[in-house]
């Protein structure tokens, strides 16, 4: 019998209890799920931030801590976790974060926004955007989700740059990494996609001084985490038009204040942390494949280098 | 000397004079181009809708006609045209309306309308779309352009079916045809592009009876031909809910009349037909390459089948 503790609101609950006891079973494993085992009992646990545990140290046989989502800076620096932690990569989530930068990319690219506000009966059919291989596009961060957006916009015909901390080989993007690298990722890039963890390191990391590299009148998509973005500085850009407009799903303070001049900016789209989502069904199997992984005494998947902080 | 007239208006030809020649020039071919030649000595022309060329039968040496159109419903029942006629199939062409269809797709599929006119301050972070692979896509129309969206949509995760006249087989997409097959294709679609050539069997092919097949609230969008649609059964699936929503850049009357209830119709984007254009450098390659097939003997690419009517 092993028994998994699920620590998190009860909505999300209520959202993956028969999902999880669904890819347990078809696992072949015998699990005890439920929200109140003894902490001493526990073999795993499955987190979300807001959830009732917040102090691990008495969970002392739990072999591995799984969070429900891709990012886990609200987790990392808990002094109390001293078990292994993995971050989520979840297909779903994946595919979600796939189609909604490539909805906003495409819209961007199209010039959209001028066609849905110009029901006005004025036929203005002498201009065409450029093709989407005139487009340079940079996506910062590659991993899981950063990975799948590049390709799928490759794919598109989008000429993608990719930039990573650590060195990256990807077939079909230009892969570049380090500070020199990502000033030449971001030098005439048309479209920026933000998909790269929230750490020390990447606070900020769209400032001032990046901003001016991109091609005049860039669209920034933000679908990563609002801290990655200097607020005032992209403000300034979009004022001056060196940026041409902005698609932010995530944010410093959320749900982002109704005074937020994103939300009154005509060339800033604000979208309420919608852009993905892990999806119970396939994060259900995710979950049940490294619990059968450390029952075999394989390593987990997807484990989160603590130093690094994602 | 290769003589090739050009008959198009004359901002056309301002578009295609350089390209054309330095197609030629890549391709090896001594070309005379111009816009007056003596009919009896003309070899090829290069012709677009609205040219100054009406008549062709006093082009008695012309061994190739090429539109720089993908769609030749204006010229093929000229009686006139007696010499072998090509479509234009251009990759510039074929691309834009990829990036067109992919764009305006993902745009309903995200509901993305909700979000660009909900900026309100108003966070509603708890309906997300089902993901594209539960979003099943038609495309009718299986040319060289309907088979590059659907496929492109396909590597999206869309579940696409596409229909045509012909028996076709492409992989990674569900093919049918006839008319059985038309109504399998449409029944539970959710997204439908139309991408069909206008000839007597196309017209009014997505009438009252063909729209009430598809899912409830499915979007409807038309880059190919405007007679394609019954605008009035159109607008009655809109009113109805049965059609959740229309994307629109093809038009039995273009420009669109000032009064047409498709500019004011709360769920209809007109674009003013520009879903995608022949790129005059890639076009100038294609018909640099079917006249260097013609001079060497080989035969032409593109040829429209007139009984077909495209």
């Amino acid at each position: 019998m092993i028994r998994v503790l699920f620590s998190a609101r009860p909505p999300v609950w209520a959202e993956y209890e028969v999902p999880l006891r669904r890819a347990f079973a078809a696992a072949g494993l015998d699990c005890d799920l439920s929200r109140d085992h003894a902490p001493a009992d526990v073999n795993y646990i499955v987190f979300a931030p807001n959830g009732p545990v917040k102090d691990f140290s008495p969970y002392v046989h739990a072999r591995l801590v799984m969070g429900l989502w891709a990012g886990v800076e609200t987790i990392v620096g808990n002094a109390t976790l001293t078990q292994p932690l993995a971050r989520m990569v979840d297909d779903g989530l994946t595919r979600g974060m796939v189609e909604y930068v490539v909805g906003h990319a495409m819209r961007h690219h199209l010039g959209m926004d001028a066609h849905l506000s110009g029901q006005d009966g004025a036929w203005h059919n002498d201009v065409y955007p450029p093709l989407a291989k005139d487009r340079p596009v940079t996506v910062l961060g590659l991993g899981a989700l950063g990975e799948a957006c590049g390709l799928a916009l490759a794919g598109l015909g989008f000429p993608v740059t990719g930039w990573s901390r650590s060195t990256k080989d990807i077939p079909g993007m230009r892969c570049l990494s380090g500070d020199d690298g990502l000033r030449t990722a971001l030098t005439d890039a048309q479209i920026v996609v933000l998909l790269l963890p929230q750490t020390p390191a990447t606070v900020d990391i769209l400032n001032a001084d990046r901003l001016s590299l991109l091609a005049r009148g860039a669209f920034v998509i933000n679908p990563g985490r609002g801290p990655l973005i200097d607020d005032t500085a992209l403000l300034a850009a979009l004022d001056s038009g060196q940026v041409g407009g902005a698609t932010l799903d995530v944010f410093r303070i959320e749900p982002l204040p109704q005074d937020h001049p994103y939300w009154s900016h005509p060339r800033v789209t604000v979208t309420p942390h919608i852009a993905s989502t892990t999806r119970a069904d396939t994060a259900a199997e995710v979950i049940a494949a490294n619990i059968a992984r450390g029952e075999a005494g394989q390593p987990f998947l997807h484990l989160v280098d603590r130093d690094a902080g994602y």
